[in-house]
Formats: C-alpha cells, sequence, structure tokens
C-alpha cells in the first residue's frame, strides 16, 4: 500500500492545497501510552505537511460505553486536552468532537441507504469485531452500523489520507466501497480515502500482556504522576532469568526494555543492553532510568494539560473554534452531497 | 388493543394537556386514494382531539427511493400540500419534514447503540419486510434499521399515541421494546408509544388487484383530473357475470362497487345495489355517478393542492413554521434524554 498521494478528484469550490487528511481517536476512557504510539505522536508530524481533521470521536464511544454515557462528555473534554498537550496544534489543524458536528451522522444516514448489508454482515465476521463485540457486549446496531458511520467521518472532511496500522487497512476498504457506490450511484466525486500507512509500535502492558485498562497493566499518557510512573516501573515484569543481581540478562525477553525501546536515546538503550547482557547493571538501575525518561516526556504535557483544563472558559473556546472550522468544512461537504443526489435540503 | 389512553409518564418540564400523537407518512410519490382512507381522514379526526405531530418521512423514502433521490424533495413538498388541501390543518397540527428536524436522526443514532442486532433480525424476517426489501432492492443498512428510526420519531416528540392498522401493531412493539430499554439503562422516564387502532378500509387498484403505481392501477388523490378520474372510472372490471346490460349483477363482486361504499352516500348505496341485482341501472350509469362522486370530493382538495403549489413562499412558510414547532418539541425531547443519560452535548 503506497503512501503517496493519489491524485484524488476534488470539490470544485473547494481548491485543497495540502492534501487533507483525517484522522479520529475513540473516546474510551483515559489515553495510555498506546495511544500516543499509535497515533498522537503521528498526529504531531503530519499537521506540518497535511491540511488535517483530528477528532475525539464521542458516537464511536457511545457504542461501547452506552451503558454508563455520563463518561463520555469529561473524557471528550480531556481527549482533547491531551491531545493538546502533546503537541497537536489547534492553529495548524483542525481539532473537533464528533458529535458536535450533526453533518457526521447526517452523511451516515446517506450512507446506510446505499450500504449492502452483506457488506457489514462481512466486516461483522472478522475477528476483532466479534471478540470486541463479545468484551464490551456490544452487539447492537450502532457497534453494526459502525464502518458506515467511520467511513461518513471521513468523507464528510473529504480527506484523501487516512493514517492507518497495516491491521486497519482492511477496514478502511468498506470506507472506500461505500464512497465508490456513492460516487457511481449519483454520479458525484467524493474523493476516495487512501490508507496512510503508519508504523505502529506494539506497546505491552506493564506486566507483558495487552495493555488493556481492564488488566490494570496501563500506563497513562499523563494521568499518571512522577510517582505513579516509578511505581508502576518498578512492578514491570522483568527478565525472569535475572534472578539475582549477578545473573546477565537479555533485553529482548524484558518488558523494562520493550519501554526503553519507545523512550530512550540511543545512548541509553545501548547502556541498557551492555549493562544487562554483563549483569553490569541492576535491574533497579535499569528501571530508574526509564521512570527519568519517562518523566523528562511526561513532564511537559503533564503541566500543560493541568494547565488546560484548569482554564475551562479558554479549553472551550479552543473545542469551539475547532467543531466552528470542521462544520463549516462538513457542511460543504454535505452540500456537494446532496446537490449530487439531487436532494436539496430545502 | 385498547385504544384507551394508558397515563404514559410525562417529562416534568413539559405538561402535555391534550394526549399526544405521531404520524408520519413515508415520502414515495404520490399519495393515491388508498392513502386518504389510511391516514388522512383519520388525521384530520385526530386533529380536533389530540396534540398531533403530522410527518412526510423522507428518511424513509429514501430508503427506498435511493436510486432515484431526485424526486424525494418535491413529493415531500406535494405530499405537504396534499395533507393540507385535505384537511389537515396546520394551525391545528403540527406539520413537518421528517429531514428538516436533524432531532430525529440523532435519537436515532443513540437507540442504534442499545438496540439489540437480534431484536431487528428478527424484524426484518417478517413477510411484509423480505417482501418489500426484494421488490425494491434495498437489502442495505438503512432499510434493516428502518425500526429504530421509527422509533426515534415517534420518541422525539414524546408521543404517546399513533394510529396504526392491525396488521402494524407488531412493528410498533419494537419502538415500545427500544423505549423500555432507554428508559431502564438511563433510569429516564420517555413514554411508551401506544398503538390506536385504526380501522384502514382496503382499497383495491382499479383492475382488482392490490393498488400500486407499479400495476398502474391507482386512483390519485388529487392528480387525476374530473376527466382523468373519468377515464380510469371506466376501465373498472365489473361483475363478470353481466355481460350484457338486462344480466343482473352481484355489488360484491365488483371494484365499482367497493369505491362506491368509500365514495358515494348511502343512498346511492342503494340505488347501486337495488339497481345491479335488478338490472334496473346499466354499468355505465352506475359507474358515471361514482366518477360523479370522486369529483365531488375530489374538487376542492384539487383546487386546494393547485393553489398552495402555485403559492410557492405562502407553502413554504407553512412548512417552515410547521418545522420550526416540530423541532422545539424534538430539541425539547433531546435535551431530557441527554439529561438522563447524563451526556451533555457540550
Ligand atoms: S537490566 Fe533492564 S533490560 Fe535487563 S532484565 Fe533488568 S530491567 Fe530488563
Ligand atoms: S352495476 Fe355497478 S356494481 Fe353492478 S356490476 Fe355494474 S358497475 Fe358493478
Amino acid at each position: 500500500m503506497s503512501d503517496v498521494t493519489q491524485a484524488a478528484p476534488q470539490a470544485p469550490t473547494q481548491p485543497v492545497r495540502k492534501p487533507r487528511v483525517m484522522s479520529g481517536m475513540r473516546v474510551t476512557g483515559r489515553l495510555h501510552i498506546g495511544h500516543y504510539f499509535g497515533a498522537l505522536q503521528n498526529w504531531v508530524q503530519l499537521q506540518d505537511e497535511y491540511e488535517c481533521f483530528f477528532g475525539a470521536m464521542d458516537w464511536h464511544g457511545m457504542t461501547t460505553a452506552y451503558k454508563s454515557p455520563k463518561e463520555i462528555a469529561p473524557w471528550t473534554r480531556e481527549m482533547i486536552a491531551e491531545f493538546i498537550a502533546w503537541g497537536v496544534d489547534p492553529e495548524k489543524c483542525t481539532l473537533f468532537v464528533q458529535s458536535q458536528i450533526p453533518e457526521h451522522i447526517e452523511l451516515f444516514m446517506i450512507f446506510a441507504n446505499i450500504t449492502p448489508m452483506g457488506w457489514l454482515e462481512r466486516v461483522n465476521t472478522w475477528k476483532d469485531a466479534v471478540e470486541e463485540m463479545k468484551a464490551t457486549d456490544t452487539h447492537n446496531l450502532g457497534r453494526f452500523a459502525y464502518p458506515v458511520l467511520q467511513a461518513a467521518d471521513i468523507a464528510i472532511y473529504r480527506a484523501q489520507k487516512v493514517p492507518v496500522g497495516a491491521d486497519q487497512v482492511s477496514h478502511l476498504e468498506i470506507s472506500r466501497e461505500i464512497v465508490r457506490r456513492f460516487n457511481h450511484l449519483y454520479k458525484a466525486k467524493l474523493p476516495e480515502m487512501n490508507p496512510m500507512l503508519t508504523e505502529i509500535p506494539l506497546v505491552t502492558g506493564l506486566d507483558g500482556r495487552k495493555m488493556s485498562k481492564s488488566y490494570g497493566n496501563t500506563l497513562y499518557l499523563t494521568e499518571d504522576s512522577e510517582k505513579d510512573l516509578k511505581k508502576k516501573v518498578n512492578l514491570m515484569v522483568t527478565d525472569p532469568a535475572r534472578v539475582r543481581r549477578e545473573d546477565v540478562g537479555e533485553p529482548s525477553k524484558c518488558s523494562v526494555y520493550g519501554y526503553h525501546k519507545l523512550y530512550s536515546t540511543a545512548e541509553d538503550l545501548q547502556w541498557v543492553e551492555a549493562g544487562c547482557r554483563s549483569a553490569g547493571i541492576g535491574c533497579g538501575d535499569c528501571k530508574a532510568r526509564l521512570s527519568q525518561n519517562l518523566e523528562k516526556i511526561s513532564a511537559g504535557p503533564r503541566e500543560k494539560k493541568k494547565e488546560l483544563l484548569n482554564n475551562p472558559t479558554q479549553l472551550d473556546s479552543i473545542i469551539a473554534a475547532g467543531c466552528a472550522k470542521a462544520r463549516k468544512e462538513a457542511q460543504k461537504t454535505l452540500d456537494i452531497v446532496r446537490s449530487s443526489m439531487k436532494w436539496p435540503e430545502k
């Protein structure tokens, strides 16, 4: 799958200078470091090169959190603060909250009428979808229809590019199929969204298992204080062969090393590798260095996030401005959509 | 199923004086006389006794007309004109266009997240649903999700009563189940909608088969001119036993008589019955009388509808006023819904 911009057809009314990227994060709770490496870090790079629309997807959050929706609003707010704290710049990109842009669901309804059930039945038998539905008790219409809303989320900004991990490329294919069918039925020219392959390092939980809130093995991005970080790092599982200080270890068998690879400098990595294999350093030294490095990266964003959350008026106005900007573009798309269909709103 | 108002729980902020009724008509094209006897006639009566919300359901129209959406807007306009022409009074009830009230689809999205797929799979195996999907090539998500949108259409006005024919009672049950689940999950008090059993006379097509645009056997409400009515009535199938003028006939075997029962006075009915059974009248006389009676009923509405369509500004302002009234109520409901869920919009 190529990363090179395909000359996607543009709506004539809006000459887009830079290629347009859309990416969203489902509102499911606090962000952990998997989210940072999965999306945020990437977004910060993308915002300089592309015209980016980044969203906190609260409708998607609702598909799984439908039993406790009261968490959704504060989580959404915090998510936007977190985005900004880690360097996503509301001046460089358009930051929005999905449920604030009603055009998402309006386009969803239009797409729903042209999406064959067969396509959705196929997607919903995929292993990850089935597992997730079971785990979250969400064998509901909302969850089933998820891929159609996703197609609308992207198409409503006429985005040509969507950063995805290799395992998500097939999920994007149904969005492309829906847009293609729309274009075919209505002789329209909505751009097909292309995957922008993104390397997403696998961040395992503190215990080496998959990182998940329910396992309690999560490292939060900014919610964890310096003290929390230290405590959590100290609990991390190390190479089981290093029982005593003088036993040599093998970094590749150790979660601590996995984290060093993400958070530490090349110099530090060498120090760990050499020290571990020769028993030159102890696991305590190794963990202390990791904690320091984690703290070095987190301290700024943690402070910035606190500042944003302590200034609700400012944060609200950032969110409102982003949503207004997003909405304007979404309305423009909907005008294009409706005029292709010859179904004017009034 | 009882027609008596059940003491449905009311939202505390809006003391409803008269019980509230919601009814909608799917935008599928011009209205034929089946629509008049199926709904319009009933609406005209209901508007005096209840607080009524009557809608032209264009999103529902789109589920089947998705291949030719350009018809939807003019059909919707004409439909509202037709409602008014037949006596639905915008001063007495709230007349709205579904797609103009975005709260319908917002509530739909909320309901989608709590509607188990099993419920929809069940409904969608019903014989009439399957037949319709096949006939209209609409095995799409929109059609599949139809019952959830219908639940939202009713609940968004907190309607307690929905006029339905006997064969539609089970369709309403899923709306009730969704509202019950919503109330249970969020400790909310949306009123459950109750069916209001309505006798809907079976209006057959001119040829005695089911009335359907595709059979070309349709009598339109106002679209047919006096001349059209005459021509169509003349083509109607009569009792096959009356080959010659002097043969006696049996009215119950004749479509013409079926129409007389709907459109003619008791006096005329007696005249037909006696005259047919004794060969005292000819089929020509009988049909001429029917045409006259049809014209008597249609002339006024036909004129009124023409007047409305010739005054686009006036019609637009009626539609806009109705939608504004409906929207206010829909927003109130959505506020109640969101505050029960503790998911504020901002
Ligand atoms: S020294 Fe570091 S890399 Fe080696 S086992 Fe201990 S914690 Fe793991
Ligand atoms: S007289 Fe009238 S009711 Fe009798 S067969 Fe003729 S058309 Fe039918």
